[in-house]
């Protein structure tokens, strides 16, 4: 038995999940919320359902992790530390250079923070995760593995924007996509709950959480994706508006007196999407319960499923055609209305629905009916058990 | 018969074509080129085949107007100004005041001038023109003929971005789109050839210019379209990027060390898409010839054919079928290998093209073979004509 710890790090929070393998159980999980601000906090949930919660300064990812090994061995959850053979940490920015999930040395955590430019809260973060564990836990291999990886597959024609050819090669300015963890594992899990080869499979895979993506794949690869330079670009996400006509940042930079364009960015990532087409949250679970006495729910409904189905139906066609159409993510996993609609949008393709199948929150199936020309799944993805797995198998481990 | 002038202003051109109706003959057409620029000239073509050129300062719309009527007379292509009945205007931005085309007043006119904020190089000069005639034929009906107004039945569902509510009721921040008198053209000709009804069928008109947008028409009227808020979204075009990442205007901005957002999206308009990508040429017909020796040419073809087969596929989707597809424009009427390109690009939706009917350059037919799912015709579009159907119509003429 080996135990591994899957870290996904932002810029105040650090979650975990220490795993055992190769059964791939989750032995404990938790986070550090409000690291560096005023009232951190540290909780573990552990055991049969236990949980352990302290208050305190916690200013640094330096003392978060410290905080969480020790809490380890308090809780007697692990005996020693060298019980923890490998750490493996979400990177959201991977850029070109990383094409793959890598073990990380001191070299390629360089690299990881000079590719901050294309992540720039969640880089750092990172990083100074996987140096705490370097610091704390010396010789244990570490993993990074890159949000973006998954779609660096993607062909010039899908990953280059139509300007000027050095902005890219300057710049790096390409889409590079996100989520690729989740995609990669709902659609490889997929191809196995179909009893077929990924590779002959042209996919279509959707995570639907707060942020939001698709993705299409051929030959067992990413072929094009929603999300863009930056997770803003896309479908209508929860607080992100997903694709505009560009020259809106700056008329409304403009109209709004804003100075500096990236003020304007941020509105688009934060203040925007569902939130803003409702004018009331950014959780799809109260547009359902609101849609018919709000028509501000109902239409941000509609158009979060419209945008979906366009792009859905834009990947079957570029890849011409489709196997298999799978639902992840918050959305995706828990919301079978939600399905129903965009499956109900891609009548044009004859996508039959089990509508028994389709009535379950977050259980792996097939919601497909046995004559439909395109199986459908239900996925619930598992990014931290990809982690976990890309340790043990690039560390040579158990 | 009644003359109708068609004018088409930009902000230093002025064109014209002159229309006998209701036989809908050219008897006259031409342009004021570089006005208000130094070597201003002034071009007519008619008769068979006679052409008169003058160079001289044209420096105002009303020079240019007083030039166009006094070279009528002098070349006996009138003999009175009181042959021309009506005179009607492309206006680029109508906003959503204008629903249809209309009789210009001095009221409406101030309106014209009010929507200068959605199309600044363009409004400004199309109420200059109106006003010239006001000035020159007093009494003689101006209709105005908006690019937007047949994309103004589009449901809430398409137009609305998702940003915050208050951009668009404050600042009118949607989706206008554009062409709206070419995809109105091309899909009123398109059901007529079919001998069915406009509003018992699916389209998707390809209007394929230097600008570019594809329309998705429903009950005979515009459900969606590629353009945005400006002609900049959508397709990649001759020079425009169409969609990209926002976030991109800003990190390119900072990038490049621009002060004003607006000069981005001035590069996103005039120095992308084709000609950014080949390196080359903006204008499809250099890239065809160049590209089996120059990467670039066919990478920006294969962009190009990938960002419309995307939305062509989108807006079957969300449709739920397809009827018949229709294409337009420079590249649309003239380039068969495009078209081909197109159509394979949409295999996934069964359309059978005939090899011999699509090889052809701007000549009105259906293209697709008797035993195609989706009907596919070649309608070369005609926006003036339109325009001089919308005086005729709306002045109550002949």
């Amino acid at each position: 038995m080996t135990k591994i710890l899957a870290i996904n790090a932002g810029s105040s929070t650090l979650k975990f999940k220490l795993f055992e393998m190769p059964e791939e159980t989750v032995i404990a999980s938790g986070m550090v919320d409000r690291m560096g601000l005023p009232n951190s906090k540290f909780k573990v949930k552990y055991g049969d359902g236990q949980q352990y919660l302290v208050n305190q300064d916690i200013p640094t990812a330096d003392m978060a992790v410290d905080l969480l090994l020790k809490a380890l061995i308090d809780l007697k959850i692990i005996g020693d530390y060298k019980e923890i053979e490998g750490i493996g940490h979400r990177i959201v920015a991977g850029g070109e250079r990383f094409k793959e999930s890598e073990v990380i040395d001191a070299a390629s955590l360089k690299e990881v923070r000079a590719l901050s430019d294309y992540a720039p809260l969640h880089n750092p973060a990172e990083a100074d995760g996987i140096q705490a564990f370097m610091h704390l836990l010396p010789g244990v291999p570490e993993v990074g593995v890159f949000d973006t990886s998954f779609h660096t597959t993607m062909p010039k024609m899908n990953y280059l924007y139509s300007i000027k050819r050095e902005y890219y090669e300057k710049f790096g300015a390409r889409k590079y996509g996100a989520h690729g963890t989740s995609h990669r594992y709902v659609s490889h899990r997929a191809a196995e709950m179909l009893g077929k080869d990924l590779k002959d499979l042209k996919m279509v895979t959707l995570h639907l959480g707060s942020g939001a993506s698709i993705t299409a794949e051929k030959d067992g690869k990413s072929f094009d994706t929603s999300m863009g330079f930056t997770p803003l670009a896309g479908i209508t996400m929860s607080t992100r508006s997903g694709d505009i006509d560009p020259s809106l940042v700056a008329f409304l930079q403009q109209k709004l007196g804003l100075k500096d364009p990236q003020e304007m960015i941020d509105i688009l990532n934060n203040e925007s999407g569902l939130v803003a087409l409702s004018e009331l949250s950014p959780d799809m679970r109260e547009l359902e319960k609101t849609r018919e006495t709000r028509p501000q729910s109902q239409l941000a409904i509609d158009i979060f499923v419209n945008r979906v189905i366009k792009y859905v139906a834009g990947y079957i066609a570029e890849m011409g055609g489709i196997d298999a159409l799978v639902f992840a993510g918050g959305m995706g996993e828990g919301d079978p209305k939600m399905r129903q609609r965009i499956i109900d949008g891609l009548s044009v393709f004859g996508p039959k629905l089990d509508p028994v199948l389709n009535d379950v929150d977050t259980v792996e199936r097939v919601i497909s009916s046995d004559d439909s020309p395109v199986a459908m799944l239900l996925v619930p993805t598992n990014e931290e058990l990809m982690i976990a797995r890309d340790v043990v198998r690039l560390a040579h481990l158990g």
